[in-house]
C-alpha cells in the first residue's frame, strides 16, 4: 500500500462525542447560549476533528507550496514567470505578506519548493524546503500538465509535509500557495469539478487587463475540451490541469484529515486543491475550514456550490495562505475563549430567566 | 466651554496626505496592487485618522462601559438585572469573553462602571474603574431615561476614558458595553435615528422567547411614541432612551476622533452609540471602523442604512467589545504587513508586465 492509499485508509470519522462535550462546555460559559455565533461552531468542529473534547491548541503551522506552471507560456498572468522564484526567496527571507502574518501570530511557516522553474536547491534559499517534482508543470494546452506518477509524487509531498507539521505538535494547519499562472490551473480545475462555465470561474488573478482575461478564459475553455475525459477521477483531473503545488495541497488535505489536524484552506487556488481532495475522498470537507471568500474570479460562487461558508470576507486575493492565516487566528481566538472563560457556576453569574 | 464642546471643536479633518502616502507605500509592497482588499483600506484610513503616513501602531485598548437600565423592569431581557453586576465582576476578574480576548491580543482592558444598579464602589471589584452617573437609568416607558445633565456627564466619562487611553500610548481603541436590557435601549435609539420600524430593529438580545420579543417590540414602540419630540437632537435622544453606557460610548466616539485615535465599534449596542455620536457630529463615521455584523435584530440592515461595511461577519451577538477586539486584531495584522513587508525594489521582485 503506498502513501496515498495509506493516508486515505487512515481517515477516521469525526468524533461526535468530542463535538457534544465541547458543545456542552460552550453552553456553560458566561455568555448567552450560541452568542459567539460561528466561533462556537469552529470550536465544536475543531474538537470533533481532533478527537479531543478539550479542543487543546498546540500551535499553528502554515504550509505554503510553491511551483511553476507551463501554461504561463500562454500569457495568462500579469507577472512574468520569474516572479515565482523571486517570491519563493521573499517568502523564505521574511518579506512576503505570509511571512509577516506567520511571524505576528507565532505560526510555523513551512515553505516548500515543489517545482519552481529556476532550481535554487544547490544554493538553497534560507527558510525554503526543497521537495521538487520537476522544473514546473508542462503547458496543459498541449497535453497533461503532469504524469500520473508526478501527480502522485506531489500528493505525497503534501502528505509528508503534513506529517512533519503534526509531529512538531501543531494542531491547526493553514494551506496556501504561490506560483505564477496557478489561478489559470485552479480555474480549470474548479470549472471541471463544479460544471461552472470558465467565464464565471476565471478571474484577473494578479491583475490581468481585459485582453489578458479573455486569453485566460480561452485557455481554460481549451483545456476543458482537451482533457474532458479525465474529469471523472480526482487524480487524473489533477494530472491533466496541474500544478505541483495544487497537488501537494490536495495531499496535505488528505493527510490533515488522517492526522486529526484541523486545516484552513486559503483562497481560490487552495480551494481547487480542496475540491480535488474531496473528489478523491468524498466527505473530506467535514475536516476543513475555508479561510476566506477571495475576490478572485468566481470564488464566491464556487464556495456556494461546494456548500461551504468562509470564515472571513475581506476582499483579499493575494494567496500565499494569507487568508488562511487570518482565519486561523480567528479559530485560535475562539479556542482561547473556550479554554479560559469562566462558567456560570465558577463566576457566580445567574442563568436565564424562566419564561 | 465644557468638555463636550471642547471635544467637538478639536475634531480635525482626516489627513489626506497621510492617506495618499500610505496608499503609495501599499502599492510598493511585494503583492499585486490592492490584493489585500479591505485590509489596504484599513491601513489608509488608519493613517488618515492618525495623521501619520507611517501608520504606526502603539497598542490597542478596549473600553467597555457597563450600566443598568430602568426598562429592564418591563421584562425585556432573558436574564435578570442582577447579571449586570455579576458580569462586571466577571469581566474585571478575567473570566468574560472580552477579558480573554484582551489578554490574548495584549490589549489594555478598561472596564468602567458608569451606573450599575448595585454599587460596588465601596469595596471595589478588581479591574473595574468607577465613574458612576447613578444606579442605572430610569424606565424610559415612564419618562426620559436620564436628565440632560446626566447624559452630558455620561458623555464626559466616555471622553475622559478615551483621553486616558490616548495618554497611555494606545493608537487603536475598541468600544463595547455590557448592561442587561441595553439592546432594548439601543433598538429604540436605532429605530429613532434610522426611521426603521421597531419590529425590524429589535432582536432577541441575550435570548428572548417569542413572547419576550413581542414585549420588547411593544416597549420600543411605546418609547418612540412617548419621546418622539426628542429625536431631532442627538443629546435629547440619548437622554430620552438611555443608557449611561451608550452615552459614554458616544462620548468615546467623539473623543477618539478628536484625539486622532482610530476606533472600532463593536456590535448592535455600540452602533447605537456611534449613530448618536454621528447625529451630534455629522461626518464622524469617517473616523470609525465597524467591527462586525452582529446577529442581533436588525443590525445588518442598520449598517446598510448607515452606509458602513463591517469588518467581520461571524454571527456573534455577545457584546462586551468582543467583535471589536477581533476586528482590531485584523487591523493590527494589516498594519503589520504594511510595516514589515518587503518592497518590489528591496526584495528584487519583478513588477507587472506591460500589456
Amino acid at each position: 500500500m503506498n502513501l496515498v492509499e495509506e493516508t486515505l485508509a487512515a481517515i477516521a470519522p469525526l468524533d461526535l462525542e468530542a463535538w457534544r462535550a465541547a458543545s456542552a462546555r460552550l453552553d456553560s460559559l458566561t455568555k448567552p447560549p450560541r452568542s459567539l455565533g460561528y466561533l462556537e461552531d469552529f470550536v465544536r468542529q475543531y474538537a470533533a476533528i481532533r478527537h479531543d473534547p478539550a479542543a487543546r491548541f498546540g500551535g499553528g503551522a502554515l504550509m505554503v507550496f510553491v511551483a511553476d506552471h507551463g501554461v504561463a507560456d500562454a500569457a495568462v498572468s500579469a507577472y512574468p514567470k520569474g516572479v515565482t522564484v523571486e517570491m519563493l526567496r521573499n517568502i523564505g527571507a521574511g518579506g512576503a505578506a505570509i511571512s509577516v502574518l506567520a511571524r505576528s501570530f507565532g505560526y510555523q511557516l513551512m515553505v516548500t519548493d515543489v517545482g519552481v522553474e529556476a532550481d535554487t536547491s544547490l544554493s538553497p534559499l534560507p527558510g525554503v524546503r526543497y521537495r521538487r517534482v520537476g522544473p514546473g508543470t508542462r503547458n496543459f494546452l498541449q497535453g497533461p500538465a503532469m504524469s500520473l506518477a508526478e501527480a502522485r509524487r506531489a500528493l505525497e509531498i503534501g502528505i509528508e509535509t503534513t506529517h512533519e507539521a503534526a509531529a512538531s505538535g501543531t494542531t491547526l494547519v493553514g494551506i496556501g500557495e504561490m506560483g505564477i499562472a496557478n489561478s489559470t490551473s485552479a480555474a480549470a480545475i474548479l470549472a471541471a469539478l463544479t460544471g461552472l462555465e470558465p467565464r464565471r470561474v476565471a478571474g484577473r488573478g494578479t491583475g490581468l487587463d481585459d485582453a489578458g482575461l479573455e486569453r485566460k478564459i480561452g485557455a481554460v475553455e481549451a483545456a476543458l475540451r482537451l482533457h474532458r475525459d479525465s474529469f471523472k477521477d480526482g487524480l487524473q483531473t489533477l494530472a491533466a490541469l496541474g500544478g505541483f503545488e495544487i497537488a501537494a495541497m490536495a495531499g496535505a488535505c488528505l493527510a490533515a484529515a488522517a492526522r486529526h489536524l484541523p486545516m484552513v484552506i486559503d483562497g481560490f487556488i487552495a480551494t481547487a486543491a480542496a475540491a480535488i481532495a474531496q473528489k478523491i475522498r468524498p466527505g473530506l470537507f467535514d475536516y476543513m475550514f475555508f479561510g476566506h471568500r477571495s475576490a478572485e474570479g468566481g470564488h464566491s460562487m464556487v464556495l456556494e456550490i461546494l456548500g461551504v461558508r468562509p470564515i472571513l470576507d475581506l476582499g483579499m486575493r493575494l494567496g500565499e495562505g494569507t487568508g488562511a492565516a487570518l482565519a486561523m487566528k480567528t479559530i485560535e481566538s475562539a479556542l482561547a475563549m473556550f479554554h479560559q472563560m469562566a462558567t456560570f457556576a465558577s463566576a457566580g453569574v445567574s442563568g436565564k430567566l424562566e419564561s
